[in-house]
């Protein structure tokens, strides 16, 4: 198989990555930070290894503001929930993520207000629209940092400049960038930073997280077992235990411990590099064959490693149906859980079909699916 | 290392569990219920088969009634916070850990009261405080299945009885005894029962979750992408999909499909009774102990593979200490995240050390704690 949904998961992974999960579960796989004996010691420092790492990543002075949940949607839920009450007022953008514009909407029955800028044809935001869109109540920006649709790379910076300027929280999704993008949180503006494990950070599913800023409080979602101030039956506010109860994804974490240690040996700009040569790679191949309509930015420097696009006359659905079983290349079709990033684009209806590469990808594969895809529109194959 | 901290994790698991998963991360670790080509679909089916094993353990007629999430903390938080408003009132017992206590705890800031019915000095119930506690604005009654300090087994049909004559929500936390004790959500009157995939279910941790009663309502606790109703900002109210966001952990959930798939050719009445005899076992060697006391009940049959005990004029962390760093004997000393419980059997200062045992564990290995446990009353070793 041909996978080219890594905006979904990455897959594969790197060996280090599988070697470290099962060793995790033969060896070691006592709760961590709780009994203090060796295998419950060895759990907890792998937790804490993995924290530092990520933390080292994203520029975090502090491995205790990586908090780990059970993926980049609960880390947004805690995040957007943590930071509003009834009466304030949030801007987010119309190329956004589910899980950021359910918990919104879910937030209008509080008394949340909401205002969802709408962006360009291509997802492209337009700055003076989240500046026109501030009021006299708002409290947070939301933004994803690129499009799980388009691959259209938000101006994390420049939004987190308004927001401290206008004395605005700001909340920043990396799920389609961390790993592949450097983001230093010292040099942004950002309160939470949302992250998952098992996309760009070659982890596994089951881990996300986010890192919350220094003197950033959220109110916790979740209150119970920390292992620390077990006396205490108010949940401890120190960090992360806060925002962490009951037994963490021991295994999911030291798999992701593995792909950050990967990542930090291989670089992260490698990685981009390479995925950015087979997204160019295979723009230029869909240039060359009609009747193939391509969603996003145009500049490659504007596009994280993902292209939307649609045949003529054939929904995203036949098309991937197509790729999978005659092809055996695996893609997305549909709607990709961002409505309005597909009424942006103008694929509300029948959505997309999406390509979208990692770091194992391949010219040769590229070749592959150019082929297929010129095959389907001729309607060879099917 | 003898392991006998099964209560905080089982260790090890079997060997089906260690394959699974790396053949899961391997071969199929795509997003379930996403994208739609083999590999996501493969990662669907084996979400959806330990949805139905577990709808088979407990005996509930529907798969799409179990629901996952982080842990059973995270499955607790959701399942109370999903049942009370302000001016609710809720009973539950002074033997429950901190994943019951601490979010009831959180609540009375929400004006929802609490009544905390004290048990016995073995951890045992009277039925009579449970009724006594019910006021006109009782709303929900939690409890453990067997509490994780003593062992001691509440009688939950008994108490589901009492939620049913009084129209009460019945929530039960089976942490400790799912996977070998029976519990038939038919025969029992519970609306929630929480479980962990870590423990007596022989998965890793990082799974957890619930079954959820037909007809009974939580609010979620987290909106975003589910894979499906994509074109709506709403959440969808579908089951399982109402309760589950983002993408979930499909190594987790496969490793927990074969622990369940072990735990029905095993047989959960073999697995009961195997841990049943270790824990006679290790009483009756401990009865032979002076200046050793246990705590929990006398009778086996009311109390789950859990023996806590504490040796006169030493703490539990020292006891704990000997016995990892001097006989390679993992235990957990403290307070196990259960404070109010350690208060009701009288340890509440130092806590107890705690003795757990699984399915793997041996005579032999409890042999060996015995003649520890002698040498270090003795202070032969330390």
């Amino acid at each position: 198989m041909i996978y080219f949904d890594n905006a979904a998961t990455t897959y594969p992974k790197p060996e280090a990555v599988y070697r470290e999960m099962d060793k995790c579960m033969r060896e070691y796989c006592a709760n961590p930070g709780r009994s203090g004996h060796k295998l419950s010691m060895e759990a907890g420092r792998v937790v804490l290894e993995a924290r530092e790492l990520l933390a080292e990543l994203f520029h975090a002075k502090k491995s205790e503001n990586i908090v780990f949940c059970l993926n980049a949607t609960d880390a947004l839920n805690i995040a957007i929930k943590g930071l509003v009450e009834k009466g304030d007022h949030v801007i987010t953008t119309s190329m956004e993520h589910n899980s950021v514009l359910r918990p919104l909407k879910h937030l209008e029955n509080a008394g949340i207000e909401t205002t969802i800028v709408p962006c360009g044809k291509t997802g492209e935001l337009d700055l003076s629209h989240i500046e026109k869109a501030i009021r006299g109540n708002t409290r947070l920006i939301v933004t994803t940092h690129a499009s799980n649709v388009t691959g259209t790379i938000m101006p994390i910076k420049e939004i987190g400049e308004i927001a401290r300027r206008n004395s605005l929280k700001y909340i920043i999704d990396t799920a389609q960038t961390a790993g592949a993008y450097p983001i230093d949180v010292e040099e942004i503006n950002v309160d939470v930073l949302v992250f998952t494990g098992h996309k760009g950070l070659m982890g596994p599913q089951g881990v996300g997280g986010f890192y919350v800023k220094e003197g950033t409080a959220l109110r916790q979602m979740r209150e119970g077992g920390t292992g620390s101030m077990s006396e205490s039956l108010i949940h401890p506010e120190l960090l992360p235990d806060k925002y962490e109860s009951g037994t963490p994804n021991t295994p999911g974490i030291a798999g992701l411990a593995a792909g950050l240690r990967f990542i930090k040996e291989v670089g992260i700009d490698h990685i981009r590099m390479h995925e950015e040569r087979i997204t160019r790679y295979f723009l230029e191949q869909l240039s060359k064959i009609e009747d193939v309509i391509v969603y996003g930015p145009g500049p490659l420097e504007k596009r994280a490693p993902v292209v939307s696009l649609n045949i003529e006359n054939k929904t995203s659905s036949e098309v991937s149906f197509y790729l999978d079983n005659q092809f055996d290349i695996a893609t997305r079709p549909g709607l990709h859980c961002a409505p309005l990033a597909h009424n942006t684009i103008g694929t509300g209806v029948h959505g997309a079909v999406r390509f979208s590469f990692g770091y194992y990808n391949t010219e040769d594969e590229v070749d592959k699916a150019v082929k297929a895809l010129k095959s389907i529109v001729k309607e060879e194959c099917c």
